[in-house]
């Protein structure tokens, strides 16, 4: 994306701020040493922004005792989960402290009954999972980077990934949390039950508010029966528009699914001839398909879901009959991304989301805008939510390169526009896609956000550079 | 509940204020005469609390107008739907101008590839339902005052029902609104898709706000696939305790059920005495499930449900085979309301909420009440929500029982507070539960929540005297 990693002028620390800083969390936990700046300099965009100091807090008090310092001298904090972001969202890019939250990783209580965990932010999602396995629970939020990601980065960003197509997003699984304010204050809001209309919706205020309105230290999140089992198809088109009629008609009974991922005719392009698999050569556009039940009617419940879609005339309908054969089924998803990043390393991975009834004209939009910039551009994503990931296969981090990308990206975002999509579906805003914001933000909308910011950070020191434009 | 229909002083009309809305309204839709008045002066509370002025604008633009006339000269406004509401939040507690939004109530869009709908508030919950009903899709939320209350009543108190074990409450069914500031400042927020994560989350902000924020002018629903067919079950348990182990075992697998109903052995006994109904007499639960799905799977379903708590022992279980057995094993739930409405015409119906696991504790908590009050009380609810309607049967209109009922409620609320609850689960604050949300509300995020309501409303002008202490 286009924002080079040139380092601003920085805030100057104060002796006091360090000295409190210092006290408070000692060397261990307080440093500023480059060796350790450098490793929390990074996140999955390639970019680099050097933080100028890193505070590893163990409790919520000293979270507090952090921000109130910070807040004291206006120098700004930029937490921080594993770094797994894809918009920058936990760098520094004003310089300031890194917070990170790997030391609050506490699961603090697993409720199998009342259908909730309170866990810490820095748990990692995967880590959460495994925990909930036994009890047949599990917290739907299933981002790609779950092995790596923690609950309190989900929760920031409002994450997803293909269940969000049964499940919905992070909003919709959390029940309550405890937060720290700008100035120190520890706010509790939310609750434990599934219901409750008891004032704003603070809760949900603070999901994919970026870290930019308060630092989250613990969480009260709801959980899902874990389904006994899982089943795999694939089903190739020789048309989007079809691929789509098909994902209409799918969304249009029952919850059984829980993924509809879509592969445009590039990605197709790329497994065939990069990856070897044969997919039929006319193909334009795959569905992967999961449906989740009890292990007794999974089987029958796959074979149903291609019935539902057969009168389409799919090319090409593999329907797995058992767990190797899902995992076969499934190959084609999880070749790609190692395929694209050989072929472009820095690639940019866009998040836009359309109406699903746009899905054909977002697709024949983007490779019209490919073959007119020369660039080329590959297409996959959750269809089921119309959430598509639109990868410019460039190399992000070099300079001329994305003096070129950037007239290609508006146009790219334009073109969402234009079919009353939105910028993101899951990856956030952050500090790649703040300079589009108000293409898409009604202007009033965007100026009462502006207040709400400066209302939770009236010194604007929490992850400044970040969401709001 | 214990607020009296006391008059507190009015503020005044100026002469600028009332020619402005005259102006801008007519006199077919500006109305200050009595009997116009007094048709807006009551809701389901049985309270009543007489509006100085009725507003029935027609146009987002007419509704920034009111607004707009009624900030400059600091005159309340109360938004209005049906009056269906049950704490009073749609009453002129403190005088003002009633903004009903009864002509604001056009279907703009139904999209069923999209699975959305574009309504205003003013339409009616239950008639969208039956335009939806030809495309196999419904809008999730659904309080039992279906039949007349409107779209916009259910965002303003985040409605819901039984219905809300399985599909969430209506904060889960927005995809973007469209409203008016308390200045008259129109602001759009969220879009048309599943997903989106650009900005802060205001259309959850507004939805459950109660009028208190903003003015809701159009709404973008999320709709879901309407199951075609329902089945029904009743249950029978001799302790409260086995019940609630049968809901947690129920809400362990899979979404099928559509309803979780509780009846408490005081309702038991009301039906057996007042109804006539056969209901074992050792009978001090009840169940009534509601199972959803393709019509050629949900004779099954239910017959699964019952086999997943047999081994609970319930005293009896009636599993409904066709639709008319359906019917009659939710005479119940229906019998109730009529029941209870003879008994205490004007009796007190409080909707508190606790985790499920704590259902029993809540139940014999509620009948030690009853005993050492005297107060008559009866509970049921939706049990797969923990969410329970407390009835108290009493005179709630009458001052002298009020007086003697009012330490009884705050010992209620008490004991949810104790069992880590919420005071309300779908019903909302209002005027009625305000005196006791500081029991609930942690200090600090009840600060905020206030500061929030300064910023949306610096006048403190729209629906004052609700919600926030």
């Amino acid at each position: 994306m286009a924002i080079p990693a040139k380092q601003e002028p920085h805030p100057e620390w104060s002796e006091r701020l360090l000295s409190g800083l210092l006290g408070l969390l000692g060397t261990d936990r307080f440093r500023t040493d480059l060796p350790t700046r450098e490793g929390y300099a990074w996140d999955n965009t390639g970019l680099r922004w050097l933080p100028q100091g890193v505070a590893l807090p163990e409790t919520a008090t000293e979270v507090a005792a952090i921000l109130s310092l910070c807040h004291q001298a206006r120098f700004p904090v930029v937490p921080r989960g594993a770094g797994s972001g894809n918009v920058g969202g936990a760098l520094a890019v004003q310089g300031g402290l890194v917070l990170s939250t790997q030391r609050l990783n506490r699961v603090i209580e697993i409720n199998p009954a009342d259908r909730l965990a309170v866990v810490e932010p820095g748990v990692v999602n995967r880590e959460l999972q495994e925990l909930l396995a036994p009890h047949a629970l599990f917290w739907p939020p299933d981002p790609s980077s779950a092995r790596v990601c923690t609950v309190g980065g989900n929760l920031a960003m409002c994450a997803a990934g293909p269940g969000a197509v049964r499940y919905g997003v992070t909003r919709d699984w959390v029940l309550g949390l405890t937060a720290v304010l700008a100035d120190g204050t520890i706010i509790r809001c939310g609750g434990r039950t599934s219901k409750g209309v008891v004032g704003y919706d603070l809760t949900r205020l603070l999901v994919g508010s970026e870290g930019t309105l308060a630092v989250v230290t613990q969480a009260t999140l709801k959980l899902a029966p874990r389904p006994e089992a899982r089943r795999q198809l694939r089903l190739v088109f020789a048309e989007v528009a079809t691929a789509t009629r098909a994902v209409v008609e799918l969304m249009s009974r029952g919850d059984a699914l829980s993924a509809i991922e879509f592969l445009d005719a590039a990605c197709l392009g790329l497994l065939r001839d990069g990856g070897g698999m044969a997919i039929p050569v006319d193909g334009r556009a795959m569905l992967l398909l999961e449906v989740a039940g009890d292990a007794a009617e999974v089987g029958e419940l796959a074979t149903r879901t291609a019935a539902r879609v057969a009168a389409l005339g799919p090319l090409e309908t593999v329907v797995a009959t058992n767990a190797e054969e899902s995992r076969q089924v499934w190959e084609a998803r999880e070749a790609l991304s190692p395929t694209l990043k050989r072929l472009a390393p820095k690639r940019i991975n866009e998040d836009v989301v359309v109406p699903v009834s746009r899905l054909p004209e977002l697709i024949a939009g983007l490779e019209r805008i490919s073959r007119e910039s020369g660039i080329p551009i590959v297409n996959f994503g959750h269809a089921g939510n119309g959430n598509i990931h639109v990868n410019l296969l460039v190399d992000a981090t070099d300079n001329a390169t994305m003096r070129r990308v950037e007239p290609v990206l508006k146009q790219i975002f334009g073109l969402v526009m234009t079919l009353e999509g939105s910028l993101s579906g899951e990856h956030g805003v952050g500090v790649q896609k703040r300079p589009f914001v108000a293409m898409e933000m009604d202007p009033a909308a965007l100026a009462l956000q502006k207040r709400i910011k400066a209302l939770f950070d009236p010194r604007a020191i929490l992850n400044p550079g970040k969401l709001l434009p």
